[in-house]
């Protein structure tokens, strides 16, 4: 059967599983432009993310738990900044129309849309090469906040604790499990990537699964971004690993920061499955955590525990903000510790090669 | 010189020619997200375009020109619905950090974007395939329009009279001048694509100037658009052709048209080099106009001039609308004619690979 763009666009995206009617939404997909109601009291926070096949995302990924991935990933930039979703527009770019896959996809997003009512106004869909071209995401989500929310890169204060949620390094693992390059040992599979089939090796184990759910369904933060409205001091997500996007926030604040490498929090399953000797490595700079990182005045630790609470969100102190602008210092059984950490740099081919295809 | 992404938003991207302040923006580019302020009196307009090198646009396309389309034609979606641009949102994908590219490409953005107050505020910049990677290029604009605009698709009305802003034909024209299709006889040329230099044929002669000029730098209508509010019944741009756009307007409306060929306005240039054979398919079924089409209503038509006149937008009227849901009639000297018309399809893979590649 024959394809354009618009019979696409009808069954997959413009759907009501996707495409839902919400208050705000004066206009969706289907014209020039969608019409957003605005509202004087709100700010509206918006972020957009590009997606690539081979370097953000598995050729052969599972295109459901992509289409969750996809969406989630950009509604943590809405909880870094503690904004309410509003909606998102999708730009997706595909060497030829696979139904299966598009069915999929869309159904992956549809899951997460619905959970955060953000539902899909807009967007773009166009065909990559067919014989070269590669799959390509693109989404910019929209959200709101009061003003006044604070929360940004450069609000961070000397004497400021530093939080992370969660745990650290599960989405790097996952993408290890993925690749075979975990467990140590296993025999390396090229080329499937859910859950359910990892071609040529036996079915994943509990803990294999949770690494690999931790990298397609990363935990949604946007609970507790909005509750850190007014409280946080600064704050980041983490995509590119805690070191480089601390350092963010270290930079934009013009301070520095003691973390207590012992505090980092990781999980059973990572503890696990990843060697002693390359936690660190995968906890620091790994990546994909999707995590919130943020600071907050010793005075308010008591308002945050509450509002933590009110979200059953887990959130552990890994250490202080500290004047200066000197690199992270790493601390050890209360000693320094010397540490190269690197984020992810999207234009250092090593890295592309190594970690990312 | 070895770059990182941060390195180059803020030599390329973040840099005040492009990402300057705007009393709106209330936060650009360097955080999660950009905030921007809400006016309760306004709809947000948002569109986005996703832009693929190989399929929209030419491999060595000139990028300060490349630059100035990809804004453009983007701008030309907020000026169908009425829209005053507001700021702008670029995801770019590619294989290196090319930094001649970077420059030139985001120097024909600022131009654009200084014309119309529409500043980068943030985006994304990641890397393609190192090897097989191509460009990709993301936009989405953000406008304001009151409540109460119209131009959506859907209210064109029977007795209607349907305007084209501009010429037909002259981008779809200029892009075969650019692959050596244009003038008839003249050798193909594959490889050079900017107006000052067509690899290893002759400098372009004034005419062929006029049409590359329509390709790249397509005139911006979004004057016309915000003139056009509570006047214009429907609106829509070109940007597949006007048989396939007008075609939306259409079937959003639930109507049909008459639309007489020998209106549809064309430039001296285009008449001077096209073929008498082959220039309604260009008029009708070139696409990257992105002149605007729209209706109004017989008792407007005074107003609409005045309002034409004061934008300084030429306009011609090109038929009326019609009851009944049948497909456009085209009539010559009073008499309906069979005319066979496509808008461009992107998954019709020999529309690729003859007429975009």
């Amino acid at each position: 059967m024959a394809s354009d763009e618009f019979d696409i666009i009808r069954r997959h995206f413009n759907q009501k599983g996707l495409a839902f009617a919400k208050s705000s939404v004066m206009l969706g997909i289907g014209d020039d432009c969608a019409l957003l109601a605005a509202d004087s009291s709100q700010q509206l926070a918006i972020s957009m993310d590009l997606l690539q096949e081979g370097v953000h995302f598995l050729s052969d990924a599972d295109p459901f738990l992509l289409g969750q991935r996809t969406l989630l990933v950009n509604l943590s930039d809405l909880a870094a900044m503690g904004a309410e979703p509003l909606c998102f527009t999708l730009g997706v770019s595909i060497p030829k129309a696979d139904e299966l896959w598009l069915e999929r996809f869309s159904a992956g997003l549809a899951v997460v849309a619905q959970a955060h009512d953000c539902p899909l106004v807009g967007g773009d869909l166009t065909a990559a090469h067919p014989e070269h071209g590669t799959i390509t995401l693109c989404v910019q989500v929209h959200g709101q906040r009061p003003a006044g929310a604070g929360m940004l890169r450069s609000g961070a204060r000397p004497g400021d604790l530093v939080y992370v949620t969660g745990t650290l390094g599960d989405a790097a693992a996952g993408l290890a499990v993925l690749q075979g390059r975990l467990p140590v040992g296993a025999s390396p599979a090229r080329d499937g990537f859910s859950p359910e089939s990892i071609a040529g090796r036996p079915a994943p184990t509990e803990f294999e699964a949770a690494l690999i759910s931790a990298f397609y369904q990363p935990e949604s933060r946007v609970a507790c971004g909005m509750a850190l409205r007014g409280l946080a001091s600064a704050a980041i997500d983490i995509s590119d690993g805690l070191a480089s996007d601390l350092g963010h926030i270290l930079r934009g604040s013009g301070v520095s920061a003691a973390i207590d490498t012992e505090a980092l929090p990781t999980s059973a399953a990572f503890r696990a499955l990843v060697p002693e000797a390359a936690r660190l490595s995968l906890v620091l700079g790994g990546g994909d955590d999707y995590e919130l990182c943020f600071t907050v005045s010793n005075d308010d630790v008591p308002q945050l525990e509450r509002q933590l609470s009110a979200t059953g969100t887990a959130a552990t102190c890994i250490g202080r903000i500290e004047s200066g602008s000197g690199p992270i210092r790493w601390l050890s059984k209360g000693e320094e510790i010397a540490l190269q950490v690197q984020g992810y740099n999207h234009f250092a081919p090593q890295q592309l090669t190594q970690e990312r295809t």
